[in-house]
């Protein structure tokens, strides 16, 4: 089977979609760079300069762009169609967008799905591209063998990155638009947070993905993790399988409450209308 | 124990608030109106409007403001101190704004929790403002009698705001700051797609929560279907009732998968990084 028949069975059909994974054996040779933070810094055009650097390495690479919110938010993602343009020729590129499956707890199956098809199809490089603005974002990521989270100055203080949990996820840190005014201000305040935070202090980089400037240095900094992972690291390895078998639980327990729960809850929430029963208590039996 | 009390448990331990929740009866007489929309629409200025409309009737009105998002999108809610000092000295008001709790799922729950307090504690109307930009905004207005869609000129077209999965919620849709240029066109827009849904048409309202515009008529719209929830609709109940027996279910069976995976999601990466397990299959044990 095709891989975007494979993705497309994974969007369609999850049920068919999980017999198949199922007989799909992790090879293991992908490496799973989950790229995330806030709307407009700049994240599509640092994947595509990754997608350059690791054509150029020979290396085929995998796109997926996760987008959970909706298109008015200016947070939206570009579809696959357009940004498949300029690597439409190139045959060791696949990109392909997922946006929001009608629950949330959805979308990190799915890419934990895909991730298995594109390991299985051979490719090296996976980067998984999503908006970091909630929770849902950052259980995407939590697939990844490492978190390159994109800030860009202006984005206000410290502080207020910190309390969107972009701190803590972070295996490398990235300052896009190295050209504004303020971005060493932002690569110091960053420093600061992420020094206190652990013996392995992640870097942080300044780069602008649009000239080109820092990319080098960017990618020294994931081929040290890459090549760990290369090496077996097995505490990569396990992170990684770690976050595909939550996530893939979280949504198949979801998806099963979802569908054997339609004919109880309506009995039940007739017992809470007619104040018969707490809501807790009818939750309680609805979980049973 | 006073609603701030009981608020704080719910906030910090999730089972002894579902033990003092299982001892509240509903009262059934608080009539809960999500408002949702994209960021920037005016949400809570004119959430703060319909306090002093309720206000001005004699009923007690309670705000839940849920922000699944992180503060840096622009997308943040005020913070209680702040929308508090408003109202500060008018005991019929009880503002309270809800973070992410470290996990999808969790806020929706955390939500239909509060509301159930709020109810306990006789107030009338309870508003459950959030920021409409994804699937989980969606989840925690889904415990509401009715819902209530703030849109603003300039969002886009019709196509867009019909993919934001807002068009589908809606019982019925303000369009907010309306001095604006195009606030007719959209209004227009809107009416188009709504007509298009279902037998009963939401109405479409035009209003300026600033200067005050158009609320009388908002009011009228609230008050049709506030109504129908005080004379017992049971249609209105159930739904509400539905809502929340499915969050709170979700969020409990999440609760269960993180608190009792943790030793075995240790083993089963073990076995899928090894090869000789698929993150299908383990995902699969871990739910048995």
């Amino acid at each position: 089977m095709s891989l975007s028949k494979g993705i497309t069975l994974v969007e369609n059909d999850l049920r068919e979609a999980s017999s198949l994974l199922r007989t799909l054996k992790p090879t293991g040779k992908a490496f799973i760079l989950g790229v995330t933070g806030p709307p407009g810094t700049g994240k599509s055009t640092l994947v595509d300069r990754l997608i350059e650097v690791y054509r150029k390495r020979g290396l085929k690479v995998g796109v997926i762009a996760v987008d959970p919110t909706s298109p008015i938010t200016g947070g939206a993602l570009l579809g696959d169609r357009i940004r498949m343009a300029g690597h439409a020729s190139d045959g060791g590129v696949y990109i392909r967008s997922m946006a929001s499956r009608g629950w949330s707890g959805g979308l990190s199956r799915a890419t934990s799905q895909v991730i298995q098809l594109m390991d299985a199809a051979g490719f090296d490089v996976i980067l998984v591209e999503t908006v970091g603005i909630g929770q849902s974002d950052i259980e995407v990521v939590s697939v990844s063998h490492a978190v390159l989270v994109v800030l860009m100055p202006g984005l206000g203080d410290d502080v207020q990155v910190s309390k969107a949990g972009l701190m803590e996820i972070g295996d490398m840190y990235v300052v896009n638009k190295a050209d504004l005014e303020g971005s060493d201000a932002m690569v110091v305040s960053i420093l600061g947070v992420v020094r206190g935070m652990g013996p392995r202090s992640p870097p942080v980089i300044k780069v602008s993905a649009l000239s080109g400037e820092g990319i080098e240095k960017l990618e020294v900094a994931i081929e040290a993790v890459r090549s760990r992972f290369k090496h077996g690291d097995v505490e990569l390895r396990l992170r990684s399988a770690k976050g595909m078998i939550i996530e893939t639980a979280k949504s198949s327990l979801l998806e099963r409450l979802g569908r054997l729960s339609q004919p109880n809850v309506e009995r039940l929430a007739l017992l809470v209308v007619s104040g018969k029963l707490t809501v807790e208590d009818a939750a309680k039996r609805l979980v049973r």
